[in-house]
């Protein structure tokens, strides 16, 4: 899989300029220590194209984590202001920390035809569906929850305390799969990201994606 | 994409040897000259798994073709026999001569978990959708009718006045592209094969077919 699988914003439109389709929210959950996180690069890194959703949180930035690329890391009140005044699609608590997409985010990404990839807990993912947002819901299971555990542990950047909240929450959350629209087994990592870009590709070819090209196939047969 | 990516039906059985997941009934359609022959035999070679639903015909057997392997052929008299004990789950005149998928096909495939590819005219997939047919409908499209042409043109198996039948047909055909789920254009071979992979995996990617990973996965967890 490679570049040339991927479509353009600019290719989406037809020949009068015109945006035949919407962009496609990509929205992806997982219980702490499935390899979203590493999934995600990688899938971004295959198709350039698609766009990480850039996330409002409360939190403080961790490691090497960048304002406005990673996360934009705003205050409490900063966060209630915007809660307030309804700019969130969806925003939730997630260990403690709060977590927001803007709906401008959401909007811009549409209106300009450009794919986004949401990484949220299962809770946004749901408020999300709930408010009839349009997207494709990809959840990231472990392959067992003693091998999600075994990951949690060798990973080493939470406490065993940390842990032990991580998988409890994990327990809670991995029914949430149960109305996602496709589950990924990351069981090997090639073969999760394989499945991961074959929903991105098979979803770009659905028929509502492909309007524009129908079109242009009869007004060309027409000349 | 290779073997490792197939799931055989029995690794699709849960623990107790139930069969966790009805198999998928992947339906092609295409006007004659796009290219679904050469796409549907690559795609069998991809997916091991993935096994031809062979059709019946009335029609006269081409070059290699073999019986039961190919196509079920038989006479005008047995193929009425069928039609009359209602034993087609979609049957249609196409060029002259009548081809169907039985029931049985159809039942026995689902039945095993067996994923089966079906190459059927838009006509036989309109009666299978209408008649509740579950299943995933991709419709294949030349890159242009000018294309569709020169292809017809040069691949010298018709008359020059069939090449003329099967571009009306194509002009009639094309516009039920609109009510399949997927549309996949073959200007280049690899990458329509690489899409059609892609809805393959995808689909097998659906929470539906998952079900028995998540039943077992809480079963694993409460040991």
């Amino acid at each position: 899989m490679g570049e040339k699988e991927t479509e353009t914003a600019e290719e989406r439109k037809d020949s009068d300029g015109e945006e035949t389709a919407e962009g496609t929210l990509l929205v992806l959950s997982a219980p702490s220590g499935a390899g979203k996180t590493s999934l995600s690069r990688a899938l971004l890194k295959t198709f350039p194209d698609l766009r990480p959703s850039v996330s409002f949180t409360t939190r403080a930035p961790r490691g090497k984590e960048v304002d406005g690329v990673d996360y934009f890391f705003v205050g409490d009140a900063e966060f209630d202001r915007m809660a307030a005044a309804g700019d969130f699609a969806e925003w939730a608590v997630v260990h403690g920390n709060r977590y927001g997409t803007a709906k401008a985010t959401l909007d811009e990404a549409r209106r300009q035809g450009q794919d986004i990839l949401l990484d949220i807990d299962c809770q946004g993912a749901h408020r999300l569906r709930q408010n009839g947002e349009e997207g494709v819901f990809v959840f990231i299971l472990p392959p067992s929850l003693d091998e999600l555990t075994r990951r949690l542990r060798a990973r080493n950047t939470e406490s065993p305390e940390d842990v032990d909240i991580r998988i409890r929450n994990a327990w809670k959350e991995i029914p949430a799969a149960s109305w996602y629209d496709y589950i990924v087994i990351n069981d090997d990592f090639d073969r999760a990201l394989e499945e991961l870009a074959a929903i991105v590709l098979a979803e770009r070819c659905r028929t509502v994606r492909r309007a524009g090209f129908l079109h242009r196939f009869f007004l060309d047969g027409k000349r």
